[in-house]
């Protein structure tokens, strides 16, 4: 669930134009991602302010502050899903990461944080799939590295607060086989080598595991895949995801009702940005672009002060009199992902933006705001034992998930 | 395991050639395969005399008919087999169906007849593979319906007498996934979508199912798929097929070694010819081109006298005079494959192939042979109940498969 390879051929083909596939997302010429663009090509909706007033209402608490802010900022469907809520119909939530490496970064917390919160709002079950076989694939790794990796992203994942009685998470090397398996065979027979090196830009010298992969990603969006959680119920899905996952459910959105399921609904964020600036994700391979949640307290702080691109001006007195560009500076940025107290923000976007408030200042409260994420990040990874991974991704049904 | 399909595009390219694969066999210009061209064109070794004997001698008993008589006839380092045998190392064999009809005819029973054969003489466990979720995607049968004939085909199976302590017989919608879904994954990492177009024949408009599925086929090759029967153990594997299914272990074999395992050994046969003559394979869609293992004593009577080829000639005087064309009369060829008596077949070959023998006779006796044949067969399918097919499609171990 995460791009992890530049492809050579396409990124040649395509250098002046910003590319957003589940393996590369690279703006035009070294500037931001255009998402207005990026809606208009993947053909999703804009998440607007009348939605987010809706599932405030429906849920009868405060929009998450991903929605407040616009980092969830597109989707399909999700008014229907709100619909079929609103009716009293069920649905389930199905998000997912590739084990690619030991640590998350905070872009990594994203979607998870956010799909805590729609489980929490909605009250409603949660799949959560480990896609170890598409890394083992995509990066290289052994089975058993993937596996590793898989379950240690799982401790992060359950440190984000999922209910036990409502989530399942498993990986795909220990799950795929039987309901899941049939799904997948449901999918590729739907499916040409056409179309999928027209959605994924296959080439022929990838190899068969790459084009076998999508109908993997597809079914999790299929309540029969989960027999043990959902028997013969065909409730919808809806699947939280950043927006390079939409192609995978692009394609399976398309194949859902000729195999007789509902389209998956997508609510979809933008990327979180690397330190130096905003043109991309998050990179697991500099580790100087990204804090990850095993970041001690000191090198968050160096980190933040050292390498946290700033929209502060050159010197005292030109900061003073112009203010900062807050449409560049990192830490202001961040603070909008993971500062919830709304008036703080505004205040700090005046103070900031007018030049009263420094660069240090504004760091100096980013640190403040990481840290203690963090901080309680790893407090909450540390109790998670190796019985909760298990007790986690055990095959079990989940009798009270709906409450 | 089985051809199904014509590909259009390939059989138009080639039309003057001669093409087996695993979904089309036919001959150049309507005639017989050219079975050494297709040895030195797979690269695969001829079975010859030596080798024959060479099993008689380890395994203390008769060669099978179908070795004494050629029916398999090519090899890929079955002579290793033999050597590590002999050296006491242990293998186990592998071989399969795709599930596509309710009824086997004649054809079909060949490879486990023989495949039983090797099981007693070499005292060996065995897999058998049953293709549902290849059929599902071939023949675009639905996955339930693939999986009733998988399970009526395993009756017929088990039906051959196989040894339920030494055999294990799986449906792949059943039991991909675990250690088999890992070994699907570490050889697809090993093919590209060229090769396996160079392999297979696929086009751009074939479903991703279709390129899913080569390391379907190639996994039970390695003992690690079968965690429960063999655990850690790399033992070798060989199967017992015909040879329209050596493209799959081609690029198994070119596989294997990369990824820690044997090269899986071949043995292969000739195609079972229609009663219409020996260009091909029995066509499952036509009922008349092939004897089923649920004919009637007397429609078995009526398609031989019907619809057997006969090398027989035009008059009795010019039958008297010539005697039969042995090479074109399939009466005679059945009888091959099907009388275990040596002696008789040989006086059958000279009272026939001079015109003292009719017709009319050796067709009496070939319906005698097939009567009994599946007169037998049909008794012993009778007597597979329900729990015996549970019991051999059980995941357990093989305590004593090699006893």
């Amino acid at each position: 669930m995460e791009k992890t390879e530049l492809k050579d051929d396409k990124s040649k083909e395509v250098e002046e134009e910003q590319v957003v596939s589940p393996w590369e997302v690279s703006a035009k010429d070294g500037g931001k991602i255009d998402y207005d663009k990026l809606i208009d090509k993947f053909g999703c909706q804009r998440l607007d302010e009348s939605l987010i007033q809706r599932v405030q209402r429906l849920t009868n608490r405060a929009p998450h502050v991903f929605l407040r802010r616009g980092v969830f900022f597109a989707h399909r469907d999700f008014n229907d899903i709100l619909d079929s809520y609103e009716k009293g119909e069920k649905f389930y939530l199905y998000t997912g990461r590739g084990p690619s490496s030991e640590a998350l970064h905070l872009g990594h917390l994203i979607p998870f944080m956010f799909t805590k919160y729609l489980q929490d709002a909605f009250k409603v079950p949660l799949v959560i799939q480990l896609t170890d076989d598409e890394k083992c694939m995509w990066k290289n790794l052994s089975v058993e590295e993937s596996q590793r990796l898989a379950r240690e992203n799982a401790k992060d994942i359950i440190a984000c607060g999922f209910d036990i009685s409502k989530t399942f998470i498993f990986s795909d090397f220990d799950y795929v086989g039987g309901a899941f398996y049939k799904n997948m065979v449901r999918v590729a027979k739907c499916v040409t080598y056409n179309k999928v090196v027209g959605i994924f830009g296959f080439t022929g010298e990838d190899h068969i595991g790459k084009v076998s992969f999508p109908p993997v990603q597809a079914v999790p969006s299929f309540p029969s895949s989960f027999p043990h959680i959902f028997g013969n119920e065909n409730i919808r899905c809806l699947i939280p995801c950043a927006i390079d996952q939409d192609p995978y459910f692009r394609m399976t959105r398309d194949v859902a009702p000729r195999i007789g399921y509902h389209k998956p609904a997508l609510i979809e964020s933008s990327f979180f940005p690397a330190l130096q600036g905003e043109n991309g994700k998050m990179s697991a391979s500099d580790p100087n672009s990204a804090i990850y949640v095993t970041d001690s307290a000191k090198e968050i702080k160096n980190k933040i002060n050292r390498y946290a691109f700033s929209g502060g001006r050159d010197s005292i007195e030109l900061h003073r009199k112009y203010g900062a560009n807050l449409e560049v500076d990192i830490p202001f940025k961040y603070l909008g992902f993971f500062l919830d107290d709304d008036a703080e923000l505004e205040h700090i976007r005046e103070e900031y933006g007018s030049g009263r408030m420094l660069t240090g200042e504004i760091k100096k409260r980013l640190v403040e705001v990481l840290t203690d994420l963090v901080e309680r990040h790893r407090r909450a990874r540390a109790a998670v034992t190796d019985e909760m991974v298990d007790a986690f991704m055990a095959v079990r049904p989940l009798p009270n998930m709906f409450n």
